[in-house]
């Protein structure tokens, strides 16, 4: 189980470093600011995006404070319809090169997984909000006879919006409106793995990574539910949906490798790391930085999004002394 | 797979809640307070015990800043000294409950995991300084053809100096000076359950959990390298070394039961717990707080001790102006 001396192992801390560049900088600047809806920090935005919102005065209230939604708006239907006649606009305007992903597929922004929906947005745009965001991965796995501990990875489609010809976990997908965490897994399974259904009866859940991401894109603080499943030697998947070019079994020392190299999409990379961990390939022994991973495999995002909300029906422009408690992230 | 409904599962919460009740509560208090060696913030001081140490002057410099391990002293030796010194006498004036179970094996007092050791202290008394404590725990499981997935847990002697009867780990303990991780690994689990050598071969490293703790002893801000070793079902652990009173194999279910009481040793719950998760007994699917307990089970003491830092050698007696930058942790 020993690997090949520091120097590799050094570059997974870059690498949970890199997976990490919001959460370890610009967290800590003042140039983001917090996205309030309802009086409760959903989001962080970036100064560019801010300049694009205060051409919407009616939709968005923008200050030093960060920015809110208009509190006017009476429910989630408006509020989701008010974003997103903004983020058409802004899409046809071709100012963010997020929203040339657009999908017609949304996300759930709420301040908390388990709370009341606030309103819902096209899942390209989550990231220029800062919103979090919620993912499945199962990590497809054999215990190869010969090989030892394998891993299935999937190439991916080169004609994917996000991320095109890299390689990725077997399966994974985003937590979309109106699917439960269990079903998405069992989901995309079948469709980009065509894992039959009496395989699915061995999966299992197995914890969570957390993540504060950073691309030209946007922000990205992850949360991805992870799930193991021990596969048949003989198991092979099969593409369903058109979203994946190859798939490839690798023995796990090779994936340590592959998700060290620019190939990998760097939001999967967690996932098949926190596997490595897990599994005894990544060990006290082996990694000088090996807390220092972990810690970065869970970051704390529930502290993060929860500690700076205002009570709910707050105008936070009709109240400016409470604003300063707030504005500092 | 699925538990007996919503009570039990946030119970879970509270427990997650209970073995971190100082990161959630004591640590936002301005009451407890940085101690530094050679500059570098190495723990956390209570009130009850800075007022102790005002009585060393000449040992420790007691400031609004925090607490200071006395810069003249040249060396770890000469550090190692000074403090055992001070805690022989604390002990004999039966000052604090913590120094009631003096064993004369001492724990390293550093800045990071990895860094060098500034001084060594009698494992005792880590807590009374709130130095960060790493140990060692084995989850020995068993894939029982009729009970399923099981756990070995021991109930600990009634005469040991700390939680005395509770029901624990099946193999568990500290990284004492000059131990590795996996050497205390094999140690602990020859000495605490007579674990022959060629199953020692099947010991996985899985991980890590971080969490932080007070009772009335003192600080636990602990970090438990964590091991998975499966088990033939017909293996029986036999205690070696006088502390352990019994083991008992328990189906993972009711291993859920047993963390929830209070005969189990709240410190070693995280450990089962992580477990239990990671072989998907508790999921997002039956625990409505899964992700929170997640990110309680890996607290970021890495940032926590990483962040309050005043240069090496600098005496901040000395040194005012920087002090008030370190006196907010």
């Amino acid at each position: 189980m020993s690997l090949d001396g520091q120097t590799e192992m050094s570059r997974l801390y870059k690498l949970a470093q890199t997976f990490n560049c919001f959460y370890l900088s610009g967290l800590k600047s003042p140039d983001c600011k917090p996205f309030f809806v309802e009086g409760y920090q959903v989001g962080l935005v970036r100064p560019d995006v801010m300049k694009q919102l205060l051409k919407y005065p009616e939709v968005f209230l923008v200050g030093s404070y960060g920015v809110e939604l208009n509190p006017a708006f009476r429910d989630y239907e408006e509020r989701s319809d008010q974003i997103d006649k903004v983020l058409r606009e802004l899409r046809a305007e071709n100012v963010f090169i997020a929203l040339k992903g657009w999908r017609d597929e949304c996300f759930e922004v709420k301040t908390d997984f388990l709370s009341k929906s606030l309103l819902k947005m096209d899942r390209c745009a989550t990231c220029l909000f800062g919103i979090r965001n919620y993912g499945v991965d199962i990590n497809g796995y054999v215990r190869h006879p010969v090989l030892g501990l394998c891993l299935w990875f999937q190439k991916r489609s080169p004609t994917k919006q996000t991320w095109p010809g890299k390689w990725d976990n077997m399966v994974g997908g985003g937590l979309s409106v109106g699917h439960g965490i269990l079903e998405t897994a069992h989901k995309e399974a079948m469709e980009e793995a065509s894992v039959p259904l009496h395989l699915l009866n061995n999966l299992i859940s197995a914890g969570c990574v957390s993540f504060f991401f950073e691309s030209e894109r946007g922000l990205f603080p992850n949360t991805e539910f992870v799930f193991d499943l021990e596969l048949p030697v003989d198991f092979v998947p099969v593409n369903a949906d058109g979203e994946v070019e190859t798939f490839e079994l690798l023995p796990a020392k090779e994936c340590l490798e592959k998700i060290l190299t620019a190939d990998f999409k760097t939001t999967s990379t967690p996932v098949a790391l926190d596997f490595l961990i897990r599994h005894g390939l990544v060990t006290p022994e082996n990694e000088k930085e090996y807390l220092k991973i972990i810690e970065l495999l869970h970051v704390p995002l529930q502290s993060i999004y929860g500690t700076c909300n205002i009570p709910i029906n707050t105008n936070i422009k009709e109240n400016g002394t409470s604003l300063h408690k707030i504005s500092n992230n």
